[in-house]
């Protein structure tokens, strides 16, 4: 799958660190686990691929973006469950004070999944299991909450706590969503934003961050409806699919079009599977590799409680395997219901039916001028009870009823019965939710290592990102052939040009050319255009393709509209080439 | 300056509130001062709002953006002042536990600046004052930091604190940014995104949110060179300048050019001029009104202790006054010394001259060989105290000197002296910050205010948003004249195929266009298409404009390049209507 003999995570992040992409927070002060910088190119890059995330999912999709709290009061995680179960399990070296989290101190043979923390302290001892550290005795297993928090104001009484997802957010603002969208499902809302996970001891590098940025979509569907008309467009599309069924047998994935993937049963509903395309869709525009990727189904055990069928996208990474980049589950109404139950709201929708249904019904009417005197204070009662009876025995003469263990005989001439049509025009329902939750930094990453590779360039290794234009942070750098002022005005002057019209434009000057091409391989730039001395007699510059090296002369005043088409997509090199 | 009887901020937020631009956070919870959510439409502004500012600052300056994370460990904030300083003092309710800003509680003629925490304890008794929610006795003033702060990891060893500023992320970056940056100055590094100040118990709305996202520019520039090419053409520049001298006269803003106001040493100097144009640029672009903007000069009392200069643009609301949207301030060195004095890094900069300076220098050269003999274990410190003599005294024969209160007489002889001229290529500084901040949300609330206005439209009220095409959340809408299939098909096409060039643009039918028309009034949609049967006859469509209410027809087929012209203010409508 990659051919090269040392670990690429340490050459992407050697490069990521020198070029300015990813930098260890807090460096000068030691630096802490699980807390990364974006540089210059780094930040850029991220907001890339938010912008083509919100392009496609808001823009093209119709789905709505909110804004909402990093910081959350105390009831919304008491109602999410967070406060309760988002913990982990974990000991503290009684020595030196290093915790761990327990399970993972156990041979990996041990059953641990959904053991208490007193059965993984005896398990611990059982094992003989010392401090992997200083080999100290570990202290009992604890539940640790794996959310921040924080004090809200003055005094310690208003507990705060940061996000660890950012669907909450979305949660309980339903009601006023709902109205935002005219009270009609399905709708989609989208969040893009950090989340906080306060992890125990991070040792994954950028696999594993206390602060990350996530892109989540929460989309309210009708509980029973869960066949999609935007699915049509996605029925043909042939994605790597590792079900439940492939992992039991451990087979490899296996391409499957989405639309047999759901009428073999293998993915839940089809509004799941269009969200498995979309995703797809998203992780092949910004470049990712689709040979090392994959669509991989929870196994049961692995499955939130709440979810029904869950896939995550894998990405593979030549140090950490498969890695989990998103995340695209059926959340059910767990989350609504939950919310519903704490606030005392109602975030039932009524759902109007395409067309009003008609229902036959039996409507009982009782005489109660007649039955008041008969029965005087049970009146009520007995009524109550007689329109409680199936219709049956209502034919009967006198109509029998018991209330509260008395019999009381009413003559049939007081009650009437009618049939009738009643339209129903819908129903009150909660609705379900499928949730795709995309990783940012994460995929973040695993572009830099799909996109690096070496190769060889004039006898030397050349270190190249081969990003794709729309997401590479600097997509155009101006270099005079030579630092003479007759060739760096022109390319000064295309520079202001080309940062007028909103295009991220690098100028240098200096090295030799060919050094320079380098340096812009390296931070993934895909062209490069010069001025030489041909450019002062006939107005044409070169542009150089970064991964095919081939370079073609293009009229000076063509270079903004060939630049936008360059980066937008809208031509490749090859057309350009023969253009 | 507003007309308007009623109270402004009331009539926004009961716009914003309705149709989907601001929601009180957490409110099926009950919500919790200084936390709001921005809705589909408070969000797409906020992020258009974000997104000019990258524009004009990074991508057209060439400044670049990092992004850093939200949690800071603790010795960030130690360094930068933060800990210790950035408080305020409270007094709680020993009854109802309600906490006050102690200043706040004091008559205005009052003089709280400078107080400490006893003295106002004190003059809180000299008063009388009691609690002023339930009249109970108020408890001692104590000093309250305004960072939330967390632990980091299990424990509570590791403080954490959620970042008050942007802007320390981009201090100790310092060294990799400088190096990004090819080791010169000046330099500008900029962030967006969130910041968090725990206020005691704010009440003014979206004025004063305990999380907030700001802009931030730090600009480093050499401490002695503070004249900047870049203010060239700012010079000519008009802008309202309420300078501190006008402010102690009490005197109205005057329009002054940028660079009169430097050359007449209103504001300090080139850089920070330059940048107050270019807020200026901003806050115009985004359409404020100017006619309800000002900037306003710090008062010597109001400066931050390490600041030099400072200016703020402030922005006219009804119901608040004068708002700080933005503080542009020359910081100096003080940041950047703290980060040095508290990690021990180095975080100079070596600063090349352009061209190498040549100082004559004088040489003395002493024969040890001689004087060791002579004078034995002082014969060091007589040939220090030689160094140290002005050149005129080394004419003498013998030289004198005195060394710990002892005569010594050297031989003129033994000490020769050589005038030299060394090439001295720079020197060490440390750059001086040159800072913008961007208050992002609370000009988003003042946008909204400046945008609103209520018209007559055939004889009814109509609530209109004035956004500028280029910030308004849903830039286009699609109207089909009447619920028909034949206009509802085709108006559908033309969602999508906007859509798809990403262009937020909403489809709305039902109602009758009139009305239609007001609820895209209402949320500040500059334009809205409407498909008639005229479509059908001759593929054209009309283009209504919001203010104006004039309508125009154009070729469907025109559509995608007229609406990209309009939408990035390449056409304004007048143009349109003549081509």
């Amino acid at each position: 799958m990659n051919s090269m003999q040392s670990d690429t995570y340490e050459k992407v992040m050697d490069l990521a660190k020198r070029r300015g992409y990813v930098w260890q927070s807090f460096e000068i002060y030691g630096g802490s686990a699980g807390f990364y910088d974006y540089g210059p190119l780094g930040a850029a890059l991220k907001r890339r691929l938010e912008d083509s995330w919100r392009r496609l999912y808001c823009t093209e999709n119709g789905y709505y973006e909110i804004d909402s709290t990093y910081i959350g009061v105390e009831s919304v995680f008491n109602a999410s469950g967070h406060l309760s179960s988002f913990t982990d399990l974990i000991t503290v070296c009684t020595q030196c004070k290093e915790p761990f989290r327990a399970d993972h101190l156990l041979p990996p043979s041990v059953e641990v999944y959904g053991a208490s923390s007193e059965e993984l302290t005896s398990m611990l001892k059982d094992y003989s299991v010392v401090c992997p550290v200083c080999g100290g005795a570990l202290g009992p297993v604890e539940e640790y909450n794996l959310m921040f928090s924080t004090n809200i104001g003055p005094g310690t009484m208003r507990r705060g706590y940061l996000r660890p997802e950012t669907a909450q957010g979305i949660f309980i603002n339903f009601q006023r969503l709902l109205r935002f969208n005219g009270n009609k499902l399905p709708f989609g809302v989208a969040q893009v934003g950090r989340a906080f996970r306060n992890e125990i001891s991070p040792r994954q590098g950028m696999i594993r961050l206390r602060e990350f940025t996530q892109a989540e979509l929460e989309l309210f569907v009708h509980p029973h409806k869960k066949d999609d008309a935007g699915f049509e467009t996605f029925r043909e599309m042939e994605v790597p699919l590792l079900s439940v069924a492939r992992q039991e047998e451990r087979k490899e994935p296996i391409m499957v079009k989405l639309g047999d993937a759901v009428s073999e049963g293998i993915i839940a509903h089809e509004t799941l599977a269009h969200q498995i395309g979309l995703c797809w869709t998203y992780l092949l525009k910004i470049g990712l590799d689709p040979e090392r990727l994959r669509l991989r189904q929870h196994l049961p055990d692995e499955m939130a409680h709440y979810a029904m069928d869950c896939w995550d996208a894998e990405a593979y990474s030549e140090r950490f395997g498969w890695i989990e980049i998103v995340g695209i589950a059926d959340r059910t109404d767990y989350d609504l219901k939950a919310h519903m139950k704490f606030s005392g709201e109602d975030l039932n929708v009524f759902y109007e039916y395409p067309e009003p249904v008609h229902r036959r019904v039996t409507e009982v009417k009782i005489d109660m001028s007649k039955l008041g005197p008969l029965f005087r204070s049970d009146a009520k009662a007995v009524a109550d009870a007689i329109q409680a009876l199936p219709p049956e025995y209502l034919e009967e003469d006198p109509i029998k009823v018991e209330v509260e263990g008395k019999e009381f005989n009413v003559p049939r001439s007081l009650v009437s019965v009618e049939e009738k049509i009643v339209e129903i025009k819908g129903e009150r329902i909660i609705p379900h939710v499928i949730e795709p939750s995309f990783g940012i930094d994460r995929i973040l990453y695993m572009l830099l290592e799909h996109s690096y590779n070496e190769d060889e360039v004039e006898g030397e290794i050349r270190r190249v990102l081969r990003l794709n234009p729309h997401v590479a942070p600097i997509p155009i750098a101006v270099l005079p052939l030579m630092s003479k002022q007759e060739l760096i005005s022109p390319a000064k002057r295309l520079v202001d040009d080309l940062r007028k019209r909103g295009i991220w434009c690098e100028y240098d000057e200096g090295a030799f050319i060919g050094r320079r091409y380098r340096r812009f391989d390296e931070v993934g730039t895909p062209y490069c255009i010069t001025i030489d001395y041909q450019t002062l007699e006939d107005s044409t510059v070169t542009i150089r393709e970064r991964d095919s090296l081939e370079q073609v002369r293009v009229a000076l005043e063509e270079i903004p509209h060939v630049v936008h088409n360059l980066i937008h997509g809208i031509w490749d090199f090859e057309k350009l080439k023969k253009s």
